[in-house]
């Protein structure tokens, strides 16, 4: 590294807020990144096993992608239309119905909110509040929806509630999160209180959930768990929202997250990956008889991202016309398993979190984790912490990853497990 | 035009939200955007005096900007780099210290959230609410500043209001904006509400106004009035919150629509032009002494979109180095102005409205006002309304529209506007 | 008694809470009161002007209403009955159809709440929010309604606001007041507010004042604003509450303090001195088609005070049973403005505030009010003060007081202010 | 008189409120009662199980209060007094000092809040919230605390919170209350949610209970739970108020519900039978480092109702001195016990529910529970419901039942269960 200053250096101290993150764990200034790979400036070259928080989940710079981009933007097309009609929107939504929603059975609609998943959870709320003319909704322990006032009431951490400067006000009922008490089923205390016309639940205009989730430590739910929360829902009225922000895409395997698990949802969130070059684009996709919101009456400069639609639309092609790659995604979640595995065994107490490629390991306190994540970051990996005490080291590579790659990265992750241990150990000597 | 169904057609019936607003005026499927004007799938082309409502400044796809944002994704440039440290990041705050923020004094720091302007806004509400320890922000009718629940709590849109499906909870107070009333200026109901103890208007986090108001039909408060707001909010301990997300970036001739106004506001929100090139980019610049949010403590996966950081920097390099571009914007605000004052002339009652380059005329009704715009399309001009009853035609003219190209629009307004009303006259004959 | 610690003393320091107030103004512990007198255990004689905040418009101890109590406590009559039947609640109803609906061609029915004024207020919120289906409800600057959560977030004063520790919420707009600024009609704001769906004032429930202001300083109402305000309700679907707890029961003159103003209410509040003997009694007058609350919805243990409903009726048939009472009110008020007009004559820049019975003067200062009503106690005298500054001495005298008696009172205040600001000059010299 | 309309009638219809109640399951006009026993105007008499609702634990005008009322009264001493200091107010204190507080080892001071449990728990609520400079509060399934907005935002009854019409907003945690789930122990979950920092439950300001859910259908906590959410409460920082408007003054054994659990609350609430008669009075008992409000800034016309106190001051002496009030309480209790066990034997799946003499008969449908009281009614008894869906038969007897009342009302009880039973298995067959 020659020199920082030069290629941002105090600019950030000066001139950026407090508020940025990831930059302090990760402490260079990136210039390039291709695939599961970024450089700095200095020409180093790390393996990115952050991935954009799984907003990268084809990699960095796709090369199809990145063709069909230039072209559009060579050839004028449209960056920037508002809502309105563009051949890239049309060509997506074709490529979106055809690969995605009509093998699956589908009937949803897309609505374009704002390119950021906090939009989209707004919106699905308003959705499911208008169409059922009701308020509540339930949310889970540690559900993680983003920091809007309306996603952040939903939202259980409390560094980031407390951001509000302000109580979050009603509209939201807390139930415990599948697992979140060892034997107890909180469907069953759902079940409980959605019947129990004195629990003070007032009758929900959605459930909402991730089925992974994915900032509150990689808790999967069990597919039976869900469904049983899908059936509640219908039975009592309420809309299922399923928030697929972070574990669709691919992250768990099929392109939603709950695949397989026998029912679907009312409304589903997406953003993070759905462009698949890492550009802003959000989406709801929500069945036609919720489908209330008048024109424009959610609406945001930004909706429908022509750049996004033309990156997304290679992305559902090249990658969801049929199941090759859903199967290597499989493939390369048993390699993750794997290495996780063995980093687990190295602590004891340690748990295996998460499902698909969206996994991790909690190693008990937010220290180890983070010491861990800084050695790694030391040995050329980009890694990162969750969970309310950030106490889960979390692989979320992108799901293009190289074996030769991925095996890389997790023996530098191994590597800086076992020198964090042992120097932990030394110092406690 | 050949065949819509071809390009789109039907997909949109059957796959797209009910929500989408704009594609129902200008029924039609664009392909390419250059500076003015675009382009359809027939090869017609439209002028535009939308602009992306404003997040086209400079128009579509600056050769400058398209030039350096192809360079930079061919090289591999970083496209989503959350909040990290990137070259092009770093490119931008340089060229926002240097152009915008030194040469007025201003000690801001920038807080990259959520690429849309309501997340701005949301940042803001809580940054105020945060360092002042109060929750009450005072919002003014007709104000609009976005439709997730922070925001939209603060908007005054009826029909954006009720897509909550829900109260919208406390936290805001609505006063009269400037000129609400004849003979009323609604500063003093401010000063009165804010120094009597028992007016019920608990002590403010924040004022929070655009200078003019878009959405709210073109209302340009007086400077004295703004200035007067200003001094109030900070004499009671307020922060003022300028929201410059429509009126930024040069709309109104400067950079920010409240320079010469005798003030500096504690946070600014700007979102739509700032990438220039009409890519999603929201920022939120903040006094140091309130840059209160601990790390991540607001985020979001797109804070920080590389590929506007790109745009964002040449916008500032070309257009705010020197004050030229402002100066032309002026010249060019005569022109619509007089164009506008010919339309106004035309309509008994009719009033001309807004301020530089967001100018428009109150034809009185809605319906009068989308009929001229519907005839306007027809002849190839893409113009549209704004106000609470959508009775404002609007020029949100790109910038650096040509002075031939502004008057063959303006023209075909005009023509528009009698076709309409002759018309009208004969209908009712 | 000679001591005040033997029948008090420390015992309120040790083991009253820090929230009591009046007996702080006027330290002595009281043994009797009959009529406009009360009188304290040293054997000291006070006239009252204060009359319970108006909650004992007829006196302490009325004869007849005191001997129709104790027959009824002597021959085992129901002290405390819920809602069941009972001879007493019968013959009280009897009474008010008879003497106060029936002759105003009222269809209203009584609801019983808890006995308390903030109890009545929450009904009668929610009565017009149940039957509405709005949410939004009216209130104005200065106005106290009551201290629990949905009263007090439409209390004006920001002393009281301040005591619930949280955010009052939402479902409040708060408005000015008629004749809260000079050159301005409120009413014209709330008609414009109404009017233009982006105001951001949301479509009201109902619109709820106190025709004249008691806590907020005897701001009366005139009544063509009053009359405008109804209209205004009726014309966009809200209700109109009037909030008589201060001003009804004759306060006023009339039985409502609305009387002769052309209009109805949909919903009346009363508590104070309905009972007419000082015992706790609140009931909410609604018209059948919005007495919406099921079998218990609203309840309450106390709801239906028997011993109280004893003493309304006597209060009832003794005072309402013709005019003659009104009219000596009327005679009465008339004595208490000439001296009111006095004490204003005597301070540069006094204003005569309030209407009827319910009259005081604007001193300018809670300060100066504070040492008026201090010196008046230490002559003999009960007076206090109002407003948000505590600037208005008020005089809330029983409506039965006999002329000497409020000839002497007055004289006695008038004698304090002359002290007090001599006083104050002599300081000042 | 031997006809209902004479006395009352259809002036109920006419202009009483749908929302009355009782009377509805109890048509008859009452117009005498003594003890443990009312009469009707044809000269009916009724054991009374009801009691007010646990409003008239020491029966209907007991004698010595009776008597200290009438010679109050006829003495001219005050009724209202808002909260000057008087003579009654202080022997009040006074006797409760001794005869509570003091034994106990408590150092709490008493707040008149407005006569109503609803208005106690109102000032509770903003106590805690001024306090700890917190919002939220932790309340629980089934809680019922009243319906003013405050405290009906505590509420966990569906049927009560539809009448606000609108939503509660924020500012509550539900809860499972103990018991509410078979194998689950609710300490267990809030516990989790209070460690975990990611569990969306905000640090609450209070968590607020009743020992004996009243409303709820007689839920009792174990000590151990109760104990337990003190700990928790105390560790936390949160206060801990005990709701005893229900379950005190004697209707579980001790003055307080909670005695013997091994902990003193910061906050309690207590209405019903504190002023002993029937009369309205309500008070919270707060630990002097939490009597925060200042002078009226929780106030009410009604606090501090001066009959009330007179004959609180003689329950207090009367029935506080000594224990031998408790050990006969609990003697009847048993007598209760005993009666219900043999009503539960009746009922396949009956629960015998409650604590002390708070106790009833969960029949397991509301339908049977009304009936069953129906038909008691008929034969001399008045006798309610409980619980979510009115399922539980309860007994509130005043507390000084003579045994031969007790097991007469019990056997008619009986009867009427068993004549019902007979009756649906002839409906049946």
């Amino acid at each position: 590294m020659t020199n920082t200053v030069n290629n941002g250096g105090d600019i950030y101290d000066r001139r950026e807020s407090e508020a940025r993150s990831y930059c302090r764990g990760f402490p260079t200034t990136f210039t390039a990144a291709r695939g599961s790979e970024l450089t700095d400036e200095s020409g180093r070259r790390y393996i990115d096993f952050l991935a954009g928080c799984s907003s990268l989940n084809y990699g960095h710079n796709d090369p199809d992608m990145k063709a069909a981009l230039i072209e559009h933007i060579a050839g004028d097309g449209l960056a920037h239309g508002l809502d309105l009609h563009t051949d890239a929107k049309a060509a997506f939504l074709r490529a979106f119905e055809t690969h995605i929603l009509k093998p699956r059975g589908m009937d949803h609609r897309l609505m374009f909110t704002g390119p950021t998943g906090t939009n989209a959870i707004e919106a699905a709320m308003k959705l499911a509040r208008k169409s059922t003319g009701r308020s509540n909704i339930v949310a889970f322990t540690n559900g993680f929806h983003g920091v809007s006032m309306g996603a952040l009431a939903a939202t259980g951490n409390g560094y980031h509630r407390g951001g509000a400067g302000t109580d979050l006000g009603g509209g939201i009922t807390r139930l415990p999160f599948d697992g979140y008490m060892d034997g107890f089923d909180s469907a069953d205390l759902l079940e409980q209180m959605l019947t129990d016309n004195s629990s003070g639940l007032d009758a929900p205009a959605a459930i909402m959930l991730e089925t992974v989730q994915g900032e509150g430590g990689l808790n999967a739910a069990s597919p039976e768990w869900v469904a049983r929360i899908a059936r509640l829902a219908r039975e009592h009225g309420a809309l299922l929202i399923i928030d697929d922000i972070q574990a669709g895409c691919g992250r768990t395997g099929g392109f939603f997250s709950f695949e397989g698990m026998g029912f679907t949802p009312d409304i589903i969130t997406m953003a993070k990956s759905v462009s698949g070059f890492g550009l802003p684009l959000a989406l709801v996709l929500v069945r036609p008889e919720h489908d209330v919101m008048g024109p424009a009456e959610h609406n945001g400069t930004f909706r429908g991202n022509n750049h996004a639609f033309v990156t997304a639309r290679i992305a559902i092609e090249k990658f969801w016309a049929d199941d090759s790659f859903q199967r290597s995604v499989e493939a390369r979640a048993k390699v993750v398993e794997d290495g996780l595995q063995k980093l687990a065994a190295m602590i004891p107490g340690a748990r295996l979190k998460g499902r698909g490629m969206m996994r991790g390991v909690d190693v008990g306190s937010g220290q180890l984790a983070g010491d861990i994540c800084g050695q790694a970051f030391e040995n050329g990996l980009i890694i990162e912490t969750s969970g309310p005490e950030d106490e889960v080291v979390k692989i979320l590579a992108p799901l293009t990853t190289p074996d030769t790659v991925l095996r890389k990265g997790i023996d530098i992750l191994l590597d800086a497990a076992r020198t964090t241990i042992d120097g932990n150990q030394i110092a406690a000597e």
